[in-house]
């Protein structure tokens, strides 16, 4: 029973690639010098010049971070130094939807590139009326520009001023009512210098998040920590481990005050895999059941218990999960596609899902390729 | 089909603790100073002093870490400080064998408590032939008063000079020849200050394994690395987490050379747990089949063909794993106690172990729990 026809793919992890006017055209005109511009910088080996954003003073030499979409995999490893090196469908959102009919995928969740994943770029720099400017100017981009070019088919995720968290408050409630259907959270907080989740610090906006029904994207790197056992080894080592991230990220919660404080509040753990979810789950409730009486933890409600309620497991396409998706929990997967990087499968990616959900009844398909992520992100269906 | 009665209990990973008298019975007198011997504090709430271990003029706080087999969950989070408030088990190996009865198993392969679990606090203080001598006293107490105590029922493990490969190679050769079975080996030297699995500098130590039969336990830990998402979070997320360590040893291991150069090297990623091999395993395949091809990795065998040649993994109660064993490694599992740990289902092993396999064929329980073993550690049996 292959994934059918009526199905729609809906990919909870995709990347946008900002276009070089999306702050020029937005930021008040005594914010573009510093706000983030693209400068074009010659390369070493000559050819045309690289294209970097530049905010604050400081180059972000990475335009296109592994936005290699349309390569064979022998051609990876050398990133995209300009715009005119990559898919339009990266930075245009009509070209884009292009794109996905090609890979047969219906709607996107799209998440930020130069601002980092979960938009961290923006705790950066010493001016944060600039930041401010620039989150919002991003959000109003996102919204406005690139999810309004086919409000049916993109799923607006947003970013949060995080070094202010009542402004965070704020900027949600803001683009709440412009249409955001999910918020972009690091994975951590702390190890980018700011309070962790088992503080109070992040309460007014798990409240918000949860008052406007916003589930959390915590896609993995927003800590800013990449796996990396030995500085000397191979890159490859820390892209398998990225998922360990999530690992982290899943346990810290679950052992933080945040759900009990946040009945409902749900997060969903993009691109981290779900293989490794039975294993994790288990583990927290046999050390919740033997370490929880002399440590401030919840001793009434078991970690897989919260699991279940509130976490959205992520995955491309993770065989062994899909195998334990009982353990995984079947109502708890969401699809995604990756596009435009290296993990991703496009354009086969309908083709690559048929195989991969070659053994798994119908029911249950749809659930984990479209009506799980249509109900946690309120994003009805509308046939076209 | 459960456990059956004929069927040894192997646990490749017990923890023994070091009686007063290990190194100064066996350390030259001009050593003993400066050598491990346990000193009395007084402890700040009254009661009995504290006994701790001095080396090289520093204090090691904690005899008893995590040693708390004969204690209910409820009494956890109070390691004992001195000898008479542990079990007797602990130290002493003919006590140990009356609790290994107990617990209805058969045999035991013991770490280290104050060397850690690979010997690494003789990385530490400034006098390297007190260091060595240390190393090598350890190495004769495990081997000719633990396991001489019932070379049967104990699997001599030994630690090596890690500051000295050349001086490691001669520990070897010195310890294979009084009966050594397995080397304890950092998880991952870099943390350490060590140079990575990466480079040229262990092949020696690898060559001089490989040549004697003798496999690598590499416990999670001995990198000297927790995990800790968040500085301010509990115990519990670091407990929980503790696998992640070993998914990024062997995961390291997988995308070095070193199985490539040491085609007979076989390593057990002790207490690392199993239920997330094959997530892990299935990832490094796809990592590899993508992104092999601009990076300095082996271009020709895939990592699960390594790991299910090179790697034994190693678990307690994990229901996850066991029911994905054949993904796992049906001759890649070997079974845990964790005596005197928490982790430890003392002395209730065998009973629980009847309930994790109730659902396991008899062949199938037996290499996880004794042939499997027997056969890597080259343990053969014998009847009493």
């Amino acid at each position: 029973m292959p994934l059918q026809p009526d199905m729609h793919l809906i990919s909870v992890d995709d990347h946008l690639i900002e276009h070089p006017r999306v702050w020029a055209d937005r930021l008040p005109e005594k914010y573009r010098a510093l706000g983030p511009h693209i400068v074009e910088v010659p390369r070493e080996k000559g050819g045309p010049p690289s294209q970097v954003w530049e905010y604050q003073g400081k180059r972000f030499p990475q335009i296109g971070l592994n936005a290699v979409a349309g390569k064979s995999p022998e051609e990876y490893g050398i990133d995209p130094a300009r715009f005119d090196e990559m898919l339009p469908g990266c930075y245009d959102p009509v070209q884009r939807l292009a794109d996905m009919d090609l890979d047969g995928v219906e709607a996107a969740l799209c998440f930020p590139s130069f601002p980092r994943f979960a938009g961290t770029v923006f705790l950066e720099g010493p001016d944060r009326a600039v930041a401010l400017a620039s989150v919002r100017a991003f959000n109003d981009f996102i919204l406005d520009e690139w999810c309004a070019a086919a409000p049916h088919r993109y799923i607006p995720l947003v970013i949060l001023p995080l070094w202010d968290v009542q402004e965070a408050v704020k900027e949600i409630h803001r683009t709440a009512a412009k249409g955001a259907r999910t918020i972009a959270f690091p994975e951590n907080p702390a190890p980018l210098g700011l309070p962790s989740v088992h503080s109070e610090h992040w309460d007014p906006v798990f409240s918000a998040a949860e008052e406007l029904d916003l589930p959390l994207s915590l896609h993995f790197g927003t800590s800013g920590q990449s796996p990396r056992p030995s500085a000397d080894g191979p890159l490859a080592v820390s892209i398998t481990l990225f998922g360990t991230n999530s690992m982290s990220a899943l346990t810290d919660l679950l052992f933080s005050p945040v759900f009990h404080k946040h009945p409902k509040l749900k997060v969903a753990l993009s691109e981290g895999g779900i293989g490794w979810v039975p294993y994790i789950i288990e583990r927290a409730d046999y050390v919740w059941k033997r370490h929880r009486y002399y440590q401030n933890i919840d001793q009434t409600v078991s970690p897989s218990e919260l699991y279940f309620e509130h976490v959205y497991s992520c995955f491309i396409d993770d065989r062994h999960g899909l195998k334990n998706r009982f353990d995984v929990g079947l109502d708890n997967i969401l699809w995604e596609c990756d596009y435009p990087h290296s993990d991703s499968n496009w354009p086969n990616s309908r083709k690559i899902a048929q195989d991969v959900f070659a053994d798994v009844p119908d029911e249950q398909v749809r659930k984990i390729v479209e009506t799980n992520a249509r109900t946690l992100f309120n994003f009805p269906r509308q046939d076209r």
